[in-house]
């Protein structure tokens, strides 16, 4: 179905790479996927490719804004649900680990974990699926391996909210095919421990910054963080000290230490609750944020979400990290992680996916959309 | 009495500055001292006045070794003292705080304490005590205000130790017209806390350094430091944390954290002693010497020392910080300072003497070696 909005890119420019074929294999089209390189900044013609991929293998109605692709049902079910995938990925290892190659059982190569496996999952039952039991939004976005504000999903946010309206979503990141609901929040502050100079040949004559600070790390070493059940699911919270700094010269005691502290918290508590509860932590220090980002509610009380879960049939976790499930959080739409390829293989040279987990991903989403 | 060692400068060098006149007064001599600048690196022309004004005016076998001139009586006395100082200044400022200005009771300017009003009591004590109760040996040198490599005083000690040879030593540091007596010894070191690194939403992955260091922070802060009497004199000891470092980036356990200490040591102890006790203050801890000098003894127990203190009947109290009286202490030579200028105001934009503490100390030192 032609796209009707302003600002799409024209279907008619002749793509330079070969066409996707929505038709292929899982395991076909991931390759295929994964050798066009799209290291972020660099998606246009993968983006390209998605686009004229699903306007031509799919009924969906497709927008393009930037290097954000999105296609969607409009069925007028009870519910909607979003999938979503970045398009980028880091970049490639020297010499390249691309093209892919299949060795075995697994696929090797740049993406195959993160995270266009998840991409070919998508762009698979967007091909497949034509009567799903909920309407379906895909979310195909760049930008999302480097800083926050080119987020391609960011973007969208921004610019076309209406867009990532939904029920329920569902990031397709690596978990290495468990669901992996919601994520906490980070809260990033600098804690600053005053003292007062003097030289270290008469120490009494000052106020040892470095020495007083170890009070609050006695603090944070003893401090029993909290685990919190939420929708179900349990979120076990981080106080860390990441960072330490202090002192001037070495015959000077420091009138100044300042802690880096990052706080991972369950999402239960907003930004506003957690900035309290550190304050109240260092209470009597100045406390300056530096970083903040709320956590994402897995919603697993929804019936979208209760649905997902049966159908998939796989284990079900708290995310511990922080993903861009949260973005879907402050819209109010809770969002879990699912996807194949193992997480801790993210980034790394040796990256590589067991095609089981595409098949099974796959078979999995199918079963829960079909 | 003309020099006959072969590296002396001849004295035929016509000297660009107005010569020195010894029998001016300790204020007339003190400002004309000043005025020729000597910022540490530049003591040339100051070296060619102290030197030609000694040859000219005083009886010394005088030496000169680079920018060291030392001046010697040789009378076969029982007893020999030193009396030293340096004739190098921090920079001046900008605009420069020179030419010196007499205002009122007070002579301001670069080197006024620090320590050119030693260094004119020096010269006045060598024109007029022609037959010293004990035998006399001035040293004025070079670089005492930049690194210790370059210390004329150290490199004397290399390349002549014969000429420190002295059984009582007196530097003309600024004191405030007290005596100070020997010097504490300093040892720097770093002590490594290990850990390992996680990612901060998996605290309990890794294994916090910086929290781990709060330990040895609090045990720092409780330490209570010695208090010594040595040969008299109460020396205070310290044991501080000069700086600290930890973290790798925002979101990472640190796995390791450096704390930089300064153990400040009573001169009863030696270097070895001293890094012992710091060993096993931080048991299983790795510990690292990034720095290490040794204290002086004031060697108040000797009888040139008694009598200089009989002699002046100024108040007697330990040296808190380090100087140049530890490489006496290294021969076996004990030292105290003794010299006019607050400290406070050393290296100062507002450095300025009292006049009275120039004609005190010189008197006081004239009492003792007259």
């Amino acid at each position: 179905m032609p796209d009707s909005t302003p600002d799409s890119t024209p279907a008619s420019t002749p793509p330079l790479t070969p066409p996707l074929d929505l038709a292929a294999d899982i395991v076909t089209l991931t390759a295929a996927i994964c050798d066009i390189a799209s290291v972020s900044g660099d998606e246009a013609t993968l983006a390209d490719a998605v686009e004229a991929a699903l306007r031509t293998g799919t009924a969906l109605q497709v927008e393009r804004h930037g290097n954000v692709v999105v296609a969607r049902t409009d069925l007028g079910r009870a519910e909607r649900v979003l999938l979503a995938g970045h398009l980028d990925t880091v970049p490639l290892t020297d010499p390249p680990n691309l093209p892919t190659r299949l060795d075995g059982d697994q696929l090797w190569g740049r993406g195959t974990v993160d995270m266009k496996g998840g991409v070919a999952v998508q762009l698979r039952l967007a091909a497949t699926v034509a009567q799903p039991r909920r309407d379906v939004t895909y979310v195909f976005y760049d930008n999302e391996e480097v800083e926050s504000s080119k987020n391609g999903l960011g973007h969208l946010a921004r610019s076309h909210p209406h867009l990532l309206a939904a029920d329920f979503a569902v990031l397709l990141e690596p978990t290495n095919a468990q669901v992996e609901g919601g994520c906490k929040g980070t809260l990033r502050v600098e804690v600053e421990v005053p003292g007062k100079a003097a030289h270290s040949g008469r120490p009494w004559a000052g106020d040892n910054a470095v020495h007083k600070t170890g009070a609050l790390l006695t603090k944070l070493a003893e401090h029993q963080a909290r685990v919190v059940d939420v929708d179900g699911l349990t979120y076990h919270e981080g106080l860390s000290a990441v960072g330490i700094r202090g002192g001037t010269a070495g015959n000077v005691i420091p009138d100044r230490c300042v802690l880096t502290v990052n706080y991972r918290f369950a999402p239960d508590r907003s930004e506003q609750e957690a900035l309290a509860f550190v304050r109240d932590f260092f209470a009597g220090y100045p406390v300056t944020v530096t970083d903040s980002a709320p956590g994402a509610r897995p919603g697993l009380d929804r019936q979208a979400a209760r649905d997902f879960i049966r159908d998939l049939d796989v284990p079900v976790t708290a995310k511990e990290g922080w993903t861009d499930v949260a973005r879907f959080a402050q819209f109010g739409v809770p969002a879990v992680n699912f996807g194949p390829g193992d997480p801790m293989l993210a980034h790394k040279e040796d990256e590589r996916v067991p095609i089981t987990q595409l098949r099974d991903a796959e078979a999995a989403l199918l079963r829960w959309l079909g």
